[in-house]
């Protein structure tokens, strides 16, 4: 508990970004209405950059010089990983490696000792623009993060800047950077957002559904032995009435037994996307001995790993929107501003959640420890279950401690879901 | 069995079509290798047709003038069904209206009463072309079939020619049609040919799911009461090990009970887009009410209906090749030309089979009884189960009383997919 609240509230803001080259100070930033949170000293290094072009049309590039030569021959250097463990993936993709829990990752792999890539479209930078909003926590650019990652690191995470629709595009990053393994995190992943009108929904699952088979076909031509590790949400199940198991589900029926692909009972455009990547990435594990692992992921929060509190150019986006953020992140940013908590309906909405540091976590276990050829492997991911109601009580009780006076309202719930249900989700295999 | 082979095998070919307004003879026409067919005699009207377009730029309406005062005033005189009998719906398009399944369908409701439109990009056609591929009884244009029809029966089909992947002018066939019901035929429908490569893989998710999509949409956005009618497959179930149930499967597990979506295993690109369908659908019952019939057909075999027997150029089409022939199309045309038939592997692949003619009656079935409104039926339709052997046992003995040796050969299955295994399907709703 006070684990998930210490998370979620230590967000640092600052008006202008300090020049990468000045390391953190031990200084505390005051937010509004008081949360006050501590940032940490972070090792920092001499930022020698220098951006480069592929010679591919479609391929943008970004790397950075290695800051020394020590650095230089041995980038694996206080990695946790051997670099002669040939037999483990080294080279990792993460689609969406700008995103909320792509960036995260990236630079968690990285910092492991994994040789990362970051395919991106930034499109997700637009969304802000086109809908007016922001993160609390202010970003840098994708370009600029990476420079920070290598000078404070001495590692490099390339970049390829473009739209896995575009299969063009998503083969030469196949060809120029011939993962060992795709983390597939570049998907519209705001279900509010799915919902706003026809447009977005037709956008959510044609670049969701597409992008995903783009993926799979890049795979099967040009690096049939890369497993994909694909993020999927716990919210394709829905809230059925029995348990949720992982994936599948051992049925009886008539006197006869099978193991089944667990019914998907989804409540937005985007969660159902992610339902028809399932069952696409199934069939292919099926069909061309694809590996494949579905990651289920719970709602996931904090802003802070190792990696990206190591300097303010590396922080993680949050959102407190209604489109972006979660119910969460709204409470936390709420009680901040004295505004009232607006808990949707009658609050028994209960999901699983997870820390992003635990996120990461589990994509570098996912990673490490490959699906077979032709496996589909389903994991639940998340740590705890909390309904709205539960939240709301977390976030009055964590702002109380702060001197805040949090109040709590019902508000129409705009979505059509049942605000009182049994859950109960195992997730015992990661 | 004796129904089935009479009349998938029941196929006139002529080498060019006789004008419209010639009645068909008693002619006996001779098939290469000794398949003879008779034909019947048909009733016939003198042609008055009158093409017209529509106001919109995109919407091409071509219908056909009345071809006496006495059939303007009264279009549904020696219909089944009353035209004052106000509640039930009386305006169906039939998307996908000039394809196997649509064409039949959109004339046997046109014959019972309703008042019809097709919409059809007839990209379908264009397959053809692109792939050097032809129904081996030759069909006549769309426009031709629907002059024919009025000059037959007096009855008017309106044709909006388009994609309904462009919302635009999808909406404007629902502003300008107003339909009470619509039937949706209009997807690409061959697993073989979602499998040939990216591009038709991602066509056939593409064109099927957006398709849908903006289907729903137009629904709630200009007629909320229509009953959306959508044809799925019986091949999303795969072939699990325990009984297929009608879309729904109640599950007790760990002491507790609900009822779900039935677990779906497609097996090919196209399957897949129907249960993606499937599920969009079901979402939007639920999220906006939407009232919705889901048809899992099983493997549709025949050409012949009352009203596509009336005369030539209402001829239904009849694919024989590996791309849009079924196996059983592909059996009888190899027995006619003395070409072994070919099973794929071990050919105990089971399916369910209807005649075309049961396919329309099913139809018309479920636009008479509509969902209720946030209702989402799902009906298998099929009336028996063969594996592909019977079905070759069956060709082979049809063969012999024609005189034909006709021998099976076992090919290399070019799917993936389980050559012997349990089927038991239930089909107890229509």
């Amino acid at each position: 508990m006070a684990h998930l609240m210490s998370t979620s509230c230590s967000i640092k803001i600052s008006s202008s970004y300090r020049p990468c080259g000045q390391p953190l100070s031990q200084d505390r930033t005051v937010l509004p209405n008081s949360f006050t949170i501590k940032t940490s000293k972070s090792p920092f290094k001499r930022l020698v950059s220098k951006g480069h072009r592929a010679g591919r049309s479609c391929v943008v590039l970004a790397t950075a010089a290695p800051v020394s030569k020590e650095v230089s021959a041995n980038p694996r250097s206080g990695s946790d990983r051997s670099p002669n463990d040939s037999s483990k993936p080294q080279r990792v993709m993460v689609i969406g490696g700008d995103g909320y829990c792509g960036w995260a990752t990236a630079l968690h792999l990285s910092n492991k000792g994994y040789e990362v890539a970051i395919v991106d479209s930034l499109v997700r930078r637009l969304f802000d623009h086109q809908l007016g909003l922001d993160s609390l926590t202010p970003i840098s650019s994708i370009h600029n993060r990476l420079r920070c990652w290598k000078a404070i690191t001495g590692k490099t995470i390339e970049l390829y800047i473009g739209d896995i629709c575009d299969f063009e595009f998503l083969s030469e990053t196949f060809n120029s950077f011939e993962p060992d393994a795709v983390v597939h995190f570049g998907e519209q992943r705001s279900a509010p957002y799915s919902m706003i009108d026809r447009s977005r929904a037709v956008f959510t699952q044609k670049n969701n559904v597409i992008g995903t088979l783009n993926v799979l076909f890049a795979i099967k031509e040009f690096r049939e032995e890369c497993h994909l590790v694909k993020l999927g949400t716990m919210g394709e199940y829905g809230t059925p009435n029995i348990d949720i198991e992982e994936g599948y589900i051992t049925i009886s029926h008539n006197g006869r037994t099978d193991t089944l692909p667990y019914p998907k009972q989804a409540s937005s455009f985007y969660h159902l996307s992610k339902v028809h990547d399932s069952n696409n990435i199934a069939f292919t594990c099926k069909a061309w001995g694809i590996r494949a692992t579905d990651l289920n992921q719970g709602v996931v929060y904090g802003v802070k790993t190792d990696e990206t509190s190591m300097h303010e150019q590396l922080y993680n986006r949050l959102d407190y929107d209604g489109v972006f953020g979660t119910a969460l992140n709204r409470f936390c940013v709420q009680a901040a501003v004295g505004h009232p908590l607006t808990v949707y309906g009658k609050g028994g909405q209960t999901r699983g959640y997870l820390d992003i540091r635990d996120t990461v976590q589990c994509l570098e276990l996912a990673i490490a420890n490959p699906a077979k050829p032709g496996e589909f492997r389903v994991f639940n991911q998340f740590t705890e279950q909390f309904s709205v109601n539960e939240l709301a009580a977390l976030v009055t009780k964590a702002g109380q401690k702060l001197g805040l006076d949090v109040q709590t309202i019902s508000v129409p719930n705009p979505r059509v879901e049942a605000e009182e249900h049994y859950y109960n989700a195992k997730h015992t295999k990661l």
